[in-house]
């Protein structure tokens, strides 16, 4: 098998050959014409997965949770892919990062895949390249994505923010915090699990995300997130975690949430890659030898700046 | 006259008609076809003006010290052309504008013109608008262009540091504040004013000043803005600021260092243009009745976003 052809990784992977599906990942990351060439092969296989967005601040138990919440699954038989998605870090490959040390506890279980992802050279970067790697996920069989995001910065919430149901994970005293984005935390949560909740403020802190929410103004049979505490270190609360998801993904699919949702998304992705498209050929066009020759005619005003502009727009 | 046909409203304007310069640059802030016509009109004829930047945080005196400055250059008889730039104001149409009260002492004299400037509509905001009102102003005979913006944020500091010369004004104590972009303003300036002077700190700031300006790795030859006290109020200091600016003047013209930066400056201009272009047709692109069917193949599966996205690409 050449290691780097996409139809016959896609066919591997299909069947149930890890490696094959890691490879394709790996090219997702690199992006160009092998990326999209994977989403290709993915597109007509996928929509069955349901994803989960995990996000929070670090050092708020992320990875814990996940890995307690992989637990909770396995018991359960239900197997899991995890992706974790770190936009800060250079290194990349499958490479299982920092805290995510923890998740090895089921590196080796066939029931779950966990991935760590960067991006190399993916143009759209982690917002176009994500939703690829979860349809391929999706294509390859597996039914339950969880998206794991490290940090909050805008990118990190966006890309959560895009699961069909999100849980932002926060700590007791967040109220006090003045690194969470705050805002943007409040308007992608579908779940909120208070972890490390063996600590004092417990109580101040659910009383102000109850605050937070009633601020916000839904309409009265609109999904309100449940606040879940855990402590996910010592597997307390996880499966209540757990049940919450379920029953916002019942709560989606019974109220057409659901569609709305991905309709919007795709809308949403498909313009990205408009964007992404045309900015790619600008790159392109603002160098060489016609470049060249309309930036000099500009600078000695033989031609003005949008006429210039307007024949390197011309294909020659 | 039709008062909006660019061609006849330029023959005016190049015939020393006020109104008509006045109406030419409105149709640059309002954007589209017409800025471009104006544009087009004016670039043969532009390219004898020098254009002198002057930026600072809110409050520092920069209308007064530009108005100090416009006294300085009437009372030698020369000609200037001012335009007052503010991103932040939603305002517009030549009014002038809170603290430029203070410039209407010149409101009257034929040998200067004065005018506010924001962008109302202009697709490449004011980065773009802010190089063809100088051109329009260059081409209709203006020697001497004076570019003040209001606030230091990125852009202010980015339209102030395309001029030939910029000039950046502090107060004493600005060590201590925070505001000031001060990395981007130190990499702009030209020529450093230490603006309301008879305030305490002036030398605390002035050795601040060369202390920054000694850590920056600047080859010997280079040019090393001077640093200049002034009470604009008073009009002390004003005629050392313009002796800095006409000595600047001399050393970017001498060193070539003046056509490497407008030769810089139009190869970024013509860059920011198609990328604004393309831009613009994504915008076009992203909506009507093809792209809503494409963007539905794309929910219902039938279609993988980046071969819907490459069809919208392709004109019908």
């Amino acid at each position: 098998m050449r290691r780097s052809d996409p139809a016959q990784l896609f066919d591997a992977a299909r069947g149930g050959d890890r490696r094959a599906t890691a490879r394709l990942l790996s090219l997702i990351e690199t992006g160009g014409a092998s990326a999209r060439d994977v989403g290709r092969l993915a597109y007509p296989h996928s929509g069955n997965a349901y994803t989960v967005g995990l996000t929070g601040a670090p050092g708020v138990g992320k990875s814990t949770l996940t890995s307690a919440v992989i637990g909770h699954l396995r018991r359960n038989d239900t197997e899991v892919a995890v992706l974790a998605i770190d936009p800060s870090s250079p290194f990349t490959g499958g490479a299982i990062l920092g805290d995510r040390v923890r998740m090895q506890d089921h590196a080796t279980d066939p029931g779950v895949f966990i991935r760590s992802m960067a991006t190399r050279g993916h143009l759209g970067g982690l917002s176009l390249a994500t939703p690829e790697a979860v349809r391929l996920l999706d294509a390859v069989g597996h039914r339950w994505i969880v998206v794991e995001t490290v940090g909050v910065g805008q990118v990190e919430v966006e890309v959560a923010g895009k699961a069909d149901t999100t849980v932002v994970v926060v700590n007791p005293g967040w109220g006090d915090s003045v690194q969470a984005n705050k805002a943007g935390l409040m308007e992608i949560a579908d779940v909120f699990v208070i972890n490390k909740s063996d600590r004092p403020g417990v109580d101040e802190t659910r009383r102000d995300l109850e605050q937070m929410l009633e601020l916000s103004d839904m309409p009265s049979d609109a999904w309100r997130p449940p606040i879940v505490a855990t402590v996910a270190t010592e597997g307390h609360g996880v499966d209540a975690v757990w049940d919450a998801v379920l029953a916002h993904r019942a709560h989606a699919e019974a109220s057409g949430e659901l569609a709305r949702r991905r309709a919007f998304r795709a809308g949403e992705e498909l313009r990205e890659i408009v964007v992404t498209q045309l900015r790619e050929r600008a790159r392109e066009l603002c160098t060489g030898e016609r470049w060249d020759a309309l930036t000099a005619a500009v600078v000695a005003h033989t031609k003005d700046p949008w006429t210039a502009a307007a024949e390197m727009l011309t294909t020659p």
